[in-house]
């Protein structure tokens, strides 16, 4: 199980390594997780066309797939991306947005689950549970479900796609079907602000590619977010200037920020 | 006319019921009007793939259409969701954002007023003046008439279209073709900030979702963003940090800074 | 070559004539851009529908061409818009994101030049360096090249196309072929915030609108630029904070800010 040391190794290894990550995602957050990776260190790429997944997915060291706001040639992209990563053996990461509210979003990520075996999928209580099958209504795009309640289909999915899963909430829990980890920190504030959890998938994305393990850069991703998230809180007078400072701490973080603000434990 | 109690009692109710907003809308403002629905404690969600309108439309409790950045798969699904959304009864508001400017901004939002006959409609006083077959130039996506010069456009629309017209300026004005509010606040800044009218349109159709009518809702909504608006500009240094502020206000936002930043009287 | 009286001319001449500057833009800067030109004191639109590109270009004063998430119905707007603004004599200029990453983007930036003929292409090193056809990698949309790396690929380019060629970096170079400008200012954080590349081509859009010469627009707008970055750096904690106060101080700016922070000079 990561520990801070492993934590600060990861943060700090993004910083050095910059890796590049590749994403096809959804419109409305393209703008804050491009800024949260570069504040943490890593390069954003974000592309679509067909033309150009493989040569882009090539460059890259690690790939997102957010299926937010889907239509029908970036779902095309998506499998494209998704196979190309996985032939060159990329960590690649679904956030499977709003799974559970329609069909199109619940099939198209069991889809990219089945074909494109991310290495690592990060969703809410709600589309966790959706695309493990369980019974459970998605509300929208945010979680009805807290952490714990989706434990079970959690360790379930990762079982079943031998996938690391990531369930946040209040309390992150991250399980290869095997180990279970919480991650305990972050801030009331941050559901308040829109893309923190796709801001949370792209960061796990830059530590998994840097990262001994899927399990390690999951569980060090989701802690740097919600470390950051801890220390924008402080400064924070509603959820305009936490969002501001969530990305000044991404890029300030420290070993001591990490030690003092996040708890690593099982449950 | 509503009075501070009732803008009050929706600001509130929004909070309480976290109505979901379903936007399709213009890439430009996704994310800022999604953290402003999200500040005032309702519940965003963004989609435009025909195949899970019908389904999304059946867990939201209200719909924008904004005709922002338009092409033809867009304009598809805004029919297709607003007449299932007129189908169950939800509150429509439409934002002919650049009407005027081109015949394809100013068709598509005269066929969606004629064949989705939305609630509400959300514009400047060019934007009305044009979608009300009124003479008067559109300049891009800024107004160049008043709220005061587009009375008479805002309402004949009404009329015709039994909607309530909002035309937003200075001066804000409200009416269903009988009745007609001015709601005076905000700040000279706004203007400078992209994505403020459209911002407007999304709290007027969370306000909708709670409110006794849609007139009362277009009022309250109007006036919690001229509340925040003012609120935001007497702490800010520029359009960057006002931004910034505004969000924050909209989530801080009390009964007495409604009573003491905003007056909402007749012409 | 343009000194501080003349940016300070253009400057202020973007706030008089607020210069509606039409952009085709990539996803991921939209918002920010729109924000960059609104605080400058010019008018952002963006659209990308075949089906009016030839309206709006008669209404505007500027056409800006991104290439940051091409695919092929925007690609064919940019040709389209490209052709209305050439006739009309509109000022367009070029933003070639990560050309030389994917030969989608390399072979789009390399036809725009062809085919549109901007009057000026602004990019990183890197970018200008794959345009100009030299050797060397894009490492995804950020730079791998300085400034001065690239000056021959910047005056080849210029020579080969009549166009001013801006290459951004610690110092920026802007060159006709034959002049060369150096402007000298920003901070080492702006390259850690999403956009500002993209955000210097719109502010050089804005700048050609109202210039006596693309280069002299160019050389002002990269100075404008300078200038904002600068002083944003002293109150930022950051790149969330930077960005914020950027916005402010562009809003800000004084003909005294230019002089104190930004150096222009020959190589």
């Amino acid at each position: 199980m990561p520990h801070t040391e492993q934590i600060w190794r990861n943060v700090d290894a993004v910083r050095r390594e910059a890796p590049l990550v590749h994403s096809i995602t959804n419109f409305v957050v393209m703008n804050v997780t491009a800024n949260a990776l570069l504040a943490a260190g890593a390069s954003p790429i974000m592309a679509h066309a067909r033309e150009e997944m493989a040569e882009l997915i090539n460059i890259v060291s690690a790939l997102v797939l957010n299926i937010g706001t889907l239509s029908a040639p970036w779902i095309d992209s998506m499998f494209l991306a998704g196979a190309a990563a996985r032939e060159r053996g990329l960590p690649v990461v679904l956030d499977p947005v709003g799974a559970g509210a329609s069909t199109l979003r619940t099939t198209t990520a069991a889809q990219l689950m089945e074909r494109v075996r991310p290495a690592i999928v990060r969703g809410n209580g709600s589309e966790i549970m959706a695309l493990a099958g369980a019974a459970g209504a998605t509300r929208g795009v945010d979680s009805t479900r807290d952490a714990h309640a989706a434990a079970d289909s959690a360790r379930a999915l990762s079982l079943r796609h031998r996938c690391v899963t990531v369930v946040s909430g209040p309390v992150d829990l991250i399980t290869d079907g095997d180990e279970v980890v919480l991650v305990t920190g972050g801030h009331a504030l941050m559901p308040r602000v829109t893309g923190m959890g796709c801001t949370s998938t792209v960061l796990v994305a830059a530590h998994a590619a840097v990262a001994a393990s899927p399990l390690e850069g999951a569980v060090s991703g989701m802690a740097a977010m919600s470390a950051a998230g801890s220390m924008a809180a402080e400064r924070a007078a509603g959820p305009g200037s936490f969002a501001m400072h969530f990305i000044d701490a991404l890029y300030a973080l420290s070993e001591a920020d990490i030690r003092a603000r996040v708890r690593v434990g099982r449950p």
